[in-house]
């Protein structure tokens, strides 16, 4: 075991907005310390972040404001992959510069069907290019939304190549058979997380690593509270609250309802701001939401 | 009729790269040049530029380049949609600075499953904070690519809410059905271009403006023939030569078969360069496609 490679959960943070669409940097400051204070990690700038409405110098500047506000780099594993070359680069630098404990990278999605050898050939141009000996890079495979994916003999190539950056992947097929094959290949401490805390128990009875999951910004305590007792005998009970939880809320379009419900249970309605082509949920799919999972006795305490 | 509106043919220009993969103006305008004395206008930056694989920045340097290099503004359609709001906002001020004719616009791609209103809101967003009076959009709808595309109701509340600034649309969906229910709608003077020289016949008798195509940047000349001449008795067999040549390069990945017949047909081997996830056409194919080109006597004159 290396000490400086991630396992837990980890948040794929919201990013508030300011009425103008500006990033609002004090509000997320104070997320990710809640975040940290459930003994969760920061995976900013992921799907969940609405990283991809972001520009690259939008993305450096609240790593600066974050880094600068006393949040601890060594939790974070900003999502830096780009559709250009050039922008995967200036941001993966950027991050392992600012001491981040790991980049969570996108392939290149814009062209798709592309081959292993050309996802191949663009990961070991940013890693030679960036340069640093202490990059920790994770895959970011989610092909329902990039449409461009890791196979499971591209990541084999990848950690032979690389061994001591490519260190892990999040997995966010959805398909368990699919993080499976991932942990059968067994390689030398690679780090598998599901991208959903439904697959958290299972993939910790597999060797993996533990979840990065949208809904760890809502409910973090839960989800970590499975991650240290998956061995326990309620673990199979703590899976299935954590996934009633889960559902409630993915019965909402998943970004506009982590934002309502981090708006809703702190009182602080500006979180609902998505920036376009996103929209927040209405008030009548708010008020409901916020009705059945109060009715579940759900909470966020220290929000 | 409005004269500021385009119409006829354009070539997504192929990006020219040095051997560090930065982009290489001097080639580029050159190439401009070329396609401009074959009466081919000038979709820069589009899917088959690699556009995509470039970031923001070398973008608006490329442009300013390609201005300061002589190359008419007026011609210009550049591809100015990114996933992040901030982006496309900067590119397409940029790009109306600086005089181009149009912007061809993708939504924003990222996220999948967007609605109406919300493209509808990120391109309002877009249109606002570039405040220029100036400013021609033309929509570039390829769901097959970009998997985010545009429905024929949400063109119809864009042109109708920004008649001056939405004025056309490339449509790269191969589905002449979808570009014929853009026809049938017939808003006041919109350009309906098609995204493959296959459909300009069909565009023409149906109102169509012209085509943007990826050939246009090996078979410029031959497209142009059949966009001014749709009218004459040869019309079905100049479209079936212009399927033949088509079919020929794309037998082969389309933006490394357009790279190797240019540097095919111009003895300039650097051509040939493309950026990760893209691999060029290896020796194999690349002489392959020359064969079969060189045996239907076709040729790239001036080039």
């Amino acid at each position: 075991m290396t000490d400086d490679r991630l396992s837990g959960v980890l948040s794929p943070v919201v990013t508030p907005f300011k009425d103008n669409l500006d990033p609002d940097p004090e509000r997320l400051i104070k997320q990710c310390q809640w975040l940290l204070s459930q003994n969760v990690g920061l995976a900013v700038f992921g799907t969940n972040s609405e990283a991809n409405s972001l520009s690259v110098d939008e993305k450096i500047l609240l790593l600066n404001q974050l880094a600068a506000g006393g949040v601890d780099t060594g939790r974070m594993m900003p999502g830096t992959g780009c559709c250009a070359l050039t922008d995967s680069v200036k941001l993966t630098a950027h991050a392992a510069k600012l001491g981040c404990a790991g980049t969570l990278m996108l392939p290149p999605f814009y062209y798709k069907g592309v081959s292993d050898e050309g996802i191949f050939a663009s990961f070991a141009e940013v890693i030679e290019r960036v340069g640093d000996e202490s990059l920790r890079i994770y895959l970011y495979h989610i092909p329902p939304i990039a449409q461009v994916g890791f196979s499971v003999d591209l990541i084999e190539r990848l950690v032979t190549r690389f061994p001591r950056t490519i260190v892990g992947i999040k997995d966010s097929s959805g398909d368990w058979d699919n993080t499976a094959s991932m942990l059968e290949r067994k390689w030398d401490d690679f780090r598998v997380f599901v991208g959903s805390e439904s697959f958290l128990l299972a993939n910790m009875r597999n060797g993996g690593a533990g979840c990065i999951s949208a809904t760890a910004n809502v409910n973090p305590a839960a989800i970590d509270r499975l991650f240290k007792s998956w061995q326990n005998d309620d673990a199979e009970q703590q899976q299935q609250a954590l996934d009633d939880i889960r559902n409630t809320v993915m019965a909402y379009p998943m970004i506009p309802a982590l934002k309502a419900t981090v708006a809703d249970f702190s009182g602080d309605g500006q979180w609902r701001t998505v920036r376009p082509p996103l929209l927040p949920l209405n008030e009548e799919k708010s008020v409901a939401l916020a009705k059945a999972l109060r009715g579940k006795n759900f909470a966020m305490p220290g929000l």
